[in-house]
């Protein structure tokens, strides 16, 4: 999700062949990672501290959603290159302590089923870090738009992969209202709206070049066979 | 994250108990899921199927972010008591193959790091779990809202309007596949691509029942022309 400095506060087991396995891909953070042997060294040199919890405790500090927390969080790195967000999070399960807590300046709290006592610290952390990215993702597009920078980086898509054109799409749809007369198709049936639910069914499926392509080639086929007999 | 059906399609060993560990309070869930044999046995009666993946495949049909998939299963379901939507994930390592992802309306792709290579399941089906929690959250606040000056008007949908089944979904493919062999089309082409490309075209419809019922009217139609000539 982007997300590189990680920061374990007196790790049970590290490193720990699990978790390299876990990492997926990832394993570069995690020898990345710093040991620490408090909270408190951990937490030095950040300037705003974000703590994580399923339950809302009765705190008198903000709660934000996963949501918005990313976007205060990003917000706070963005305004100044010296500015350092934690996202902490607790013990697999037993969470965060209130002492712990206390060096928060607020507290993210998932929006998990209330059935269910808890989440795994794996997915919390999942949860935290992908709302991080889209936020992260969102600033990064505003700062082009911000900059200026109107050039659109060309997606260069396949021409036969772009959307038909309005032409080409009625095209086709002439195309299969002669085929289904030659059928006799639609003799038997209320013609225009069949072709009208004809046309809606090809509208939905928003039809590509190549699509339109493929269909005429197929309704063709069917000309030439009938044609032949 | 407030969902409960879950199938499994071929699991290597199930149940376990290190599955069962990470149920993490849920086990309700784990004990309530359905086994089956095969992904068209899983995705029967579903009308609406969003696949996951975190590469962008170059295929053709919708690519949409979580949080909007989120939004469109959740309307989906919203529509009509009847529908049923699946969110089809992969394997741990290598995720869905093309095969698997042509049963599927619409992809889903996780905005992840670009340098590394994929996401752990478990955190695929986190952060989609999560997007349709908060999906689910909005639609029932929404719901109240206009609950509390008007009486919703039930939608009693017609229904040869309801979304077709992925049953009924296959059968139609399977159906102009046979047609497709008669007039010899598929023969000059290459086939299977051929049927991959129809398949994505005809999933990207979204295609209603009476829809299904019409498009398999019409290859009917082609079939008698041709045992005639």
């Amino acid at each position: 999700m982007g997300l590189h400095n990680l920061v374990l506060v007196e790790p049970r087991k590290f490193p720990h062949e699990q978790a390299s396995k876990r990492a997926a891909g990832a394993e570069d953070v995690l020898l990345g990672a710093r040991v620490v042997e408090s909270l408190d060294e951990a937490l030095l040199n950040t300037t705003l501290v974000l703590g994580t919890s399923v339950r809302e405790r009765e705190v008198n500090w903000p709660i934000y959603t996963p949501r918005d927390a990313a976007q205060i969080a990003v917000k706070h790195s963005a305004n100044n290159s010296a500015n350092r967000v934690a996202i902490l999070f607790g013990r697999e399960h037993s969470g965060l302590t209130n002492d712990e807590l206390d060096r928060c300046s607020a507290q993210i709290s998932i929006p998990a089923d209330q059935e269910y006592s808890s989440l795994n610290l794996a997915s919390a952390v999942q949860i935290i870090a992908y709302e991080l990215r889209l936020a992260n993702l969102a600033y990064a597009d505003a700062l082009v738009e911000v900059q200026g920078t109107a050039e659109i980086q060309g997606k260069s898509i396949n021409s036969r992969q772009q959307a038909a054109t309005h032409h080409q799409r009625v095209g086709h749809l002439d195309h299969l209202s002669h085929v289904l007369k030659d059928l006799n198709f639609a003799h038997n049936q209320n013609s225009p709206l069949l072709m009208r639910k004809l046309t809606r069914l090809y509208n939905k499926a928003e039809l590509t070049v190549e699509e339109v392509q493929i269909l005429r080639g197929i309704l063709t086929a069917i000309q030439s066979r009938s044609t032949r007999s």
